[in-house]
């Protein structure tokens, strides 16, 4: 993607990047204001092929609807004034004309006084009459006769010609993305074609030589594609045709001949990766050979989102997006969907918003606007937003928001317990049924797998068991997962629960050394053995756990004080460590034995972590709780817990 | 579509329908509990393909994400043991390792002790090292050496193997509608394909001898079938793929022929039209004959909806939705899309609700829960829920609602004033900008086109001009166009308005007689004339106005107390007047110029209409209303409405 330069090229290097950041503002009514005002392409579509089109001109109702004075029931088409007198007691007699006026046929006769005409619903009512009678309101008293016991008023049972929709009158807007009711009034006026905007066809390329599409074979060092399938859907999902061009490796001419195909072929063209610093970024310097005026804005001043390039070549516009996942799919949202919707012909979004309370510090960086990404609960005084902390190069910081914060530019933080205003993904939060805070385990996603079939929402956040803790003294989740050691007392959870919790048991996981199979120095040996050889080796790099993870004490208590190589690579999960041991940046360190069989690492076992639940008291009487602790304790989950390796409590 | 019996058929057909009315929840349990538990087909499909699809199972995450421990920055991979002692004033010499990794290069090299790697953003950290350095935070000391001026933390700017994604972790559940989000995650996986719930297949017949298809000639007496399209349309909308077969006339063994063949290639039937009452009603006797069990629920005590049939033939769901196209969608809404999306592997729709009060009473009927579609408006005390009073027959009823609420069976009216929950069709309600209520005109439309491609949103409610002057002394709109005739002082609406209310001018609209062209009896006469013959001619029937309109004042004055045939024939529009008289339902009646010519009728002028609006004075101040005083005083909206023929005041 990036390469470091040393040396001479060190100073250019720096001077180049990031000379002139814009405010997000400022880029944007740049970029807008060389886009726009320009002409929308429209075609003409059938309506069957219209949904979820934007209507590119006003459509005025062509006809009346109904197009004549409509009966809305079975009955007869009578004259009012003949029946003011009738009642129960005072039938009036009327003669029947020689018609059955049935939907779709035109009445030939007219209803003069003292007789009626047998009408269907729908049918058109005849010359002379002015109501409906309902067929039950009526007795027949000979083959043409009918007897009316009640008055009619004027009018009844009659829907008049226009009172739908009235010739004339504006139906539906431009810019009106066409749905099932929009087909449905154009369908009444008979229209079977409507003009609509073409959709622009966006061409997008991935860029960077370490990008392997999805479905191939990851090479070591080797990262999937995120962007170009993320920012693909995105454009389809906000009115474009995407054509995804696959992912170019950081050659020059390679490059500038695919941008210069996809602007051939398309109406805009999103890059997406080669954004970062570096001299490895071609895409810029081919961008000022592409068209007329170029670059409009490079780098601004938004976090995530720095480095976003907004470019115009020759009418085109030219974006390449941060190469992170979560900086490109947010700029692409909050900078490139607005101008995208324009060129469709689409009205601008409307994003809807709630008012929450954020449960902890948020540090900000001075300078830029920082967009927090941030997950809802429910507390006990509303909304609560837990912010992503996984950061803009984790895609499921922004995949799995419901939306996000601003910080202003002149803030360095948000204090825990601000009220702020979070705006939402989607258009609406699902307030999910059971929120689990705390540490997470692939047990867990076994225990609750029949939750979410049978159709509860079942939201999980990973904040640590100390983070999961502290939001279930707050009331801010339903269960708490935690494996906390307590040093004192040598046991695990119970020490750290307060009133209002109690504690449910959950399994143990097995922890252990874990090393790669056919290593010498660890194949046959137990633990104290193993830990001994590999201080005795300088060769030999451990990897070690965070601060504060009961994995942690584990391994502090079996090296007695000793400092090895890899003592301060210090990663927060058990997935992380077996990763450091399968690609030999470690050659030993601690984890869980399900995580070590599935990375196919050797395994020491040495102790059991608890893995318990906090529960909620006040909580507990949920119908989504009663559930999830049915499921944790049935014979399903057991099975399934111990199937994976873990051992039910 | 149906037809009236008469003598020897009346009583069977009376007694044959609806003899078990089942309640919405019965009936609605009663066909599921027929249709589920079954199995939902699945087929694999790529991912670029999977856009808007249903997850037909699990997805385990395969992989870490990302795969290795990353680096964040552009920088030098570092040991922060080395850095400890690093400050402003004491920087650190590092020793610089022979390779640049980069992204997609492995690290050959381990960072030894005093040594640092250059690192690309997005490469994988080399063994023994345990953080990264920015470049920006190093300098250049000779060519393979650098000096750091300040410590780092381990872990600095490295993001570890799993830290975004753990393999093993429950990635999306089965159920999950693929977004871009959902196609980001699973890209990121190195997922290049999903098992997706297979589209049930839904067929869509219309059925009547009246439907005319959008697009062909609409012959007299014949309708559009609107429902076909619409009905397709919101099957495709909530997940379905609706293959339209077309209308299909009243005819037995054509429409059999066509439901088998339907139901032979389809997963579900969905007829619209017949299911009236009516001897022409032959679905349900030939779903009788498609296969077991057959009708599961014929008559379902809602209102909109009452004819609602629902069957299931050898397992497929066979639906007769009601001819009247509210009906008809407000049952497929609720009835029949729960069972559609079951079908289609969703989860059930959440509905969001709002609560909102009703400014008018709503009469209901009773033994029938009622829903009564509405439309949404600010109100001085929140949201004001206007129902629509069209009807079931009219598209518009429920294509131009924002939701609706709910009158229990035992309630025969919500009294005005009653706070309510409105169950909103799409996921948020989007507050319009402007809001007119009172009696509308093709006029208001051409003074309002700009404001709506200028992106305004107006909602305009057609209430009439005495509705509209209640809800703006209400404060439930911005302006109310009226043109009410004062009898005593003979002049348009100033006297009508309150405090708080102000007049600005409208336009003026020339009322007088209508007649179809070479009409002898018109031609070429003045008013009175023509009045004065029509009387005297007992087979020249009239066409009245409503009580309370102010063209029928003008036409009371005309006929000086004579009641002529078609006086009690009552429209409430300008447009049902020209219709009547264009379709020779009545030989005269009064309208304004523009729909005479549009309708292509003789017309003989007689007096101005005053078309003025009652502006709500304490919104005054609103960008929109600002917007449309302009508009109204604009030269271009001055010009359009002279072309249409009414004459700006």
């Amino acid at each position: 993607m990036t390469m470091i330069p040393q040396s001479q090229d060190r100073s250019a290097f720096e001077q180049a990047q990031f000379l002139k950041i814009l405010s997000r503002e400022e880029a944007l009514a740049r970029f807008e204001a060389t886009l726009f005002p320009r002409s929308i392409p429209a075609e003409r579509r059938k309506l069957a092929d219209a949904l979820g089109a934007a209507l590119a001109e006003d459509v005025t109702a062509p006809i009346d609807v109904p197009p004549f004075d409509r009966s809305n029931v079975d009955g007869f088409a009578v004259r009012s004034a003949d029946l003011v007198a009738a009642g129960e007691g005072k039938p009036v007699r009327l003669g029947l004309n020689g018609e059955t006026i049935q939907c779709g046929t035109a009445p030939r006769l007219q209803v003069a006084p003292g007789t009626a005409t047998a009408i269907a619903t729908g049918g058109p009512l005849p010359r002379g009459a002015d109501a409906v009678v309902m067929v039950e309101h009526t007795q027949p008293a000979g083959s043409d006769t009918i007897e009316v016991r009640r008055a009619v008023s004027p009018g009844q049972f009659v829907s008049y010609a226009g009172s739908d929709i009235a010739r004339g009158e504006a139906l539906l807007r431009a810019g009106t993305i066409i749905g099932s009711r929009e087909i449905g009034m154009l369908a009444a006026c008979g229209i079977a074609e409507v003009k609509v905007a073409r959709k622009p066809l966006v061409a997008v390329i991935s860029t960077g030589d370490e990008l392997v599409q999805p479905g191939q074979r990851l090479a070591a060092a080797g990262i999937y594609d995120t962007n170009g399938a993320i920012v693909a859907a995105a454009i389809d999902e906000n009115g474009g045709e995407a054509v995804f061009l696959g992912a170019i490796p950081d050659d020059e001419a390679k490059l500038e001949a695919a941008m210069r195909g996809a602007l051939a072929d398309a109406d805009m063209l999103v890059l997406s990766g080669g954004t970062s610093k570096g001299a490895g970024d071609l895409s810029h310097r081919i961008i000022g050979r592409l068209g007329k005026p170029g670059i409009i804005a490079h780098g601004v001043a938004l976090k995530p989102g720095k480095p976003l390039c907004l470019a115009v070549c020759d009418g085109k516009p030219v974006v390449i997006l941060p190469g992170f996942p979560t900086s490109a799919m947010f700029t692409f949202h909050d900078m490139i969907v607005p101008v995208l919707r324009r060129l469709a012909g689409l009205p601008p979004r409307s994003d809807a918003k709630v008012n929450a309370t954020v449960p902890v510090r948020i540090a900000s960086e001075l300078g830029r606007t920082e967009f927090v990404m941030v997950s809802l609960v429910e507390g006990k005084n509303g909304l609560v937003a837990y912010p992503s902390g996984k950061g803009s190069g984790a895609i499921t910081s922004f995949a799995q928001a419901d939306g996000f914060l601003r910080i202003d530019a002149l803030a360095d933080q948000m204090p825990a317990g601000t009220a702020t205003e979070v705006t939402l993904f989607t258009p609406h939060v699902r307030v999910p049924d059971l929120v689990i805070l705390g540490s997470h385990c692939t047990g867990l996603d076994l225990v609750t797998a029949g939750l979410a079939h049978a159709g509860l929402t079942v939201r999980s956040i990973a904040v640590g068991s100390l983070g999961g803790l502290a939001a279930a003294k707050r009331g801010e989740c339903d269960v708490a997962p935690i494996h906390l050691f307590d040093d004192k007392s040598e046991t695990y959870n119970s020490p750290y629960l307060v009133d209002g919790l109690e504690l449910v048991p959950g399994w143990r996981r097995m922890q252990g050394i874990v090393f790669r199979k056919g290593d010498r120095r660890f194949e046959g040996l137990d633990a104290k053995e193993a830990v001994a050889g590999a201080l005795s080796d300088p060769a030999c790099i451990m990897v070690n756990r965070n601060q504060g993870a009961g994995t942690r004490i584990l391994i502090d208590r079996l090296l007695g004080g000793a400092r090895p190589e890899g003592y301060w690579n210090q990663p927060r999960s058990h997935n992380a460590v077996a990763a450091a041991v399968a690609q030999q940046r470690a050659d030993w360190g601690m984890t869980i034995a399900p995580v070590a069989d599935a990375a196919g690492l050797g395994f020491i076992p040495l102790a059991e972590e608890h893995y318990d639940f906090a529960l909620v008291t006040a909580r507990k009487g949920r119908p989504a709780v009663q559930a999830f602790l049915d499921a944790l304790g049935s014979d399903e989950a057991r099975a399934a817990l111990e199937r994976a390796g873990f051992r039910p409590a």
